[in-house]
């Protein structure tokens, strides 16, 4: 069995992802990162889901990104921006964005995928939903591969190339969450909000709109709690 | 004044990085990345020498690398090579190489650079030492920058592009040590060893070896301590 290191933050996309690599039969090393952000319920969710699938090994990384602050996710003082509708949103680079987290994350990935003697690194990432963040993009990640490839022992030496697998980059949220229901993930152990009260979501944040209209499309109830 | 952000990590390498950012004219924005290795009594080497430099500002990440393991310099369970000379080396990848190390490092770098919008990151790697780690090479650190510009807000919105600057790429240990004492550095604020006690550096690591040597070469003498 080919080993396969998952990113993966307790969010819909990331337990996705792990739904399709286990169906690809992949043997699972999945590595969450807990940068002490807002919603980071999400690390309680994952522990809980985790347990529902047929995972090799779970490693839980804590970093400091709040030492280095600069977004809405990992600075107290820079409030998250709440919206109507996913109309809203424009083309900025939202306060959401966290400088150099995806790089930061993968590398992460990288060096266990190294430890592990593994080739292939997956990654919730989808451009469509968040074409305004520059580390979700696939010239980002193709990039990020090359490196990766001249960077470890492994990229260097083994007969197989490192591979950035990002299967959902293609795919809108609504594709995203018709995917994983078709593949029997239980969407009630996952939590998207950039805010949530406890293991309430806000309902009004970008993450919370996009998910909701996803299930919307599906003709599915997204089964979290909301606070309106 | 242009910001340069500078990995520095109380070697003898990266405070002769510093040294020659501050002789180009930049402000300077330290960055240190504590991973619990073996020798960070490094981290309490950069705190007194950073005091001796004009630095903007200093930052000390905690991050976790001992969870993934995997190196000598991170897990206690593998020792340290001891050499008697520096010709004893080979050209295996060490057990001190650190999977996916500089790759993490650079990735805090970078998004400390996005924040306090600085486009020059500087690292003090050198590629004639240090053959055998694949993250030391000028190709890797190439594929980094073009990665960088992909990954970050500054990098596609900026007029200049981020620049990883390697100025030490292309000396030897022996060059180095002579750049940083025409520059007026003290090295005996600083430490290279693998495997100290205390502040007391082994003398048998391929660290101390090749530092050694270097100071031989300028008809120099290291003042740091040596256990033997």
């Amino acid at each position: 069995m080919k080993k396969a290191v998952i990113l993966v933050s307790g969010g819909a996309d990331s337990i996705t992802v792990m739904a399709l690599a286990l169906q690809m039969n992949y043997e699972i090393y999945a590595i969450s990162i807990n940068y002490s952000q807002r919603n980071n319920i999400e690390l309680e969710k994952i522990k809980e889901s985790i347990k529902t699938y047929k995972v090799k090994q779970h490693k839980i990384i804590n970093i400091d990104l709040q030492e280095l602050g600069g977004s809405a996710l990992t600075d107290n003082e820079i409030k998250v921006p709440k919206y109507n509708s996913s109309q809203d949103i424009g083309d900025e680079i939202p306060v959401t964005y966290v400088p150099a987290r995806n790089t930061i994350f993968l590398s992460y990935a990288l060096g266990y995928a190294e430890i592990i003697g593994s080739t292939d690194i997956f990654i919730g990432v989808h451009a469509t939903d968040y074409a305004n963040y520059p580390d979700c993009r696939p010239e980002y990640l193709k990039a990020f591969e090359k490196m990766a490839n001249l960077a470890t022992a492994i990229g260097i030496s083994s007969e197989h190339s490192i591979k950035i697998h990002a299967p959902l980059i293609n795919m809108t949220k609504g594709q995203i969450i018709a995917t994983g229901l078709k593949l029997g993930v239980d969407y009630s152990k996952t939590i998207s909000c950039y805010d949530p009260e406890d293991d309430l979501s806000c309902g009004t944040c970008h993450a919370c709109l996009v998910r909701l209209k996803a299930f919307e499309e599906n003709n599915s109830v997204d089964p979290i709690r909301y606070i309106k």
